[in-house]
């Protein structure tokens, strides 16, 4: 084996967060790192199946990883059914269009209906009412998304996670019957990648990434030239909604950002998740 | 290379979940795979020094996670400061006294508090005080917290999530300075394992993937035959609290979940939230 991996390595994070990062003369399992430090979300599938047997896999490897007091709060449902594939995608396609090629799709389901259903059985009463189920059980959903996607880009596939499925959780938990304290937090797309795809420059790592204290002091400078490194690598487009927020000259990631939280998005998830039976006290 | 990593995948999918399931003849990324299904939760460390490169990079590899709209709200503290170790491990240390000896310990963070920020440099209202940005920030720090598991253990290194500093949110916050909307969502432990650890079994499969559906029809017969495949492989060693809750013959894992949440946990754990500055309407 050679280790070209060191080379890529570097590369990888210097064009990521936009700084070098000094690599471990002794580092192991090189070759994995690279592979997490090269993600990038992959919309475009070059039409080949895959196999049934591959995502079970992926899923089972996924479902191996760490959950919160051993609860195995999340549950991945893949959704192979054309009626229902469409139910889920249609609502979401106007911003998600690439969703109708996608040869998979899989939903990551925080699940706090079980743990319930155990204190039933068991007998003894549920003392934990209030917002930390809900939260324990979405962290665990994000813990096997994230492993599933690591495990899914080692086997060669392209991945793409669907937040979107958010804006319509009432629609998408009905159509996969999930039960009471059950919830979707993300859809996830496999195929196998039609192209490279586009390796996301990411904050510099003194705004995300800290010791001892948190330490905002630069923040705002940070964000600025992240937004000039960002438009120097991987420019946006177009600009959101100019009739409402008229043109910037340099249009960058904050200011996307804002302006896409500048308009309410999924004001109803909350009743959602009370209407699965949460309290988030 | 071989591929030995073929044996080891089926026995570790089969050891955790109780059945074999298929490897593609075809399967790519075996090595990377195999460790993922092996993860097990590492406590106990041989004593070598993690350099701080190291750990560095493995945060800049876990920070190249996708995250939510490309939000980037997950934050990783690093915790090297004595005071401050003692701090976020002392009140915890009777559950987790391995703490003490990790190497290295860190704290993921769901941070919601420089999107806010965005909004106000760039003079946009930020219209989206609902439950979703505590959601999205936790999922966020859910998938980094992931990612760095699966790097670390690819370089080498043990881990151990700690999601008992959320027992201690309020204090975590401040010894840490998190601003305003930043929280943290778990600490995670890293050093070089002492030893091979133990693979904890999980839910059988039909119980957490689904096809199509939320299949709930047979969990409590799923539920019970794993309480004994898991106490034939790992039996828990004690009872919780047997003065109020009486000995049972098997004492599985739903008896001990059950028992774990009969008993309030972090029922404030929504007011600091809210202390935060969020709103989870």
């Amino acid at each position: 084996m050679g280790n070209e991996w060191r080379s890529e390595l570097a590369a990888a994070i210097e064009r990521r967060f936009g700084e070098e990062v000094p690599i471990p003369d002794d580092l192991q399992g090189g070759e994995t790192l690279v592979r997490i430090a090269r993600h990038r979300s992959m919309r475009r599938y070059d039409g080949r199946p895959v196999s049934d047997e591959l995502v079970r896999l992926l899923c089972a490897v996924a479902l191996s990883a760490p959950s919160k007091s051993d609860l195995q709060q999340a549950d991945i449902v893949i959704v192979r059914d054309a009626d229902k594939r469409r139910t889920i995608i249609e609502p979401i396609a106007d911003a998600n269009p690439w969703l109708r090629e996608a040869p998979v799709l899989l939903v990551i389901c925080g699940n706090n209906h079980r743990q319930r259903e155990i204190h039933r059985w068991r007998g003894h009463v549920f003392a934990n009412d209030h917002l930390d189920p809900f939260f324990n059980a979405s962290v665990d959903a994000g813990i096997v998304l994230a492993t599933l996607i690591v495990a899914a880009e080692a086997a060669g596939l392209g991945t793409c996670s669907v937040s979107a499925v958010r804006n319509i959780a009432a629609d998408v938990a009905k159509c996969l019957d999930l039960p009471s304290h059950a919830f979707p937090v993300a859809g996830l797309a496999l195929g196998w990648p039609a192209w490279e795809g586009v390796l996301s420059p990411r904050l510099p790592l003194p705004t995300t990434l800290h010791v001892d204290r948190h330490d905002g002091t630069h923040a705002r400078e940070q964000v600025d030239a992240y937004d000039r490194r960002r438009d120097s690598l991987q420019p946006y487009r177009t600009q959101r909604d100019p009739e409402r927020f008229g043109k910037v000259e340099l249009y960058g990631w904050s200011e996307d950002k804002a302006r896409q939280y500048a308009v309410a998005e999924r004001a109803d998830f909350g009743t959602f998740v009370r209407a699965k039976g949460f309290r988030l006290d």
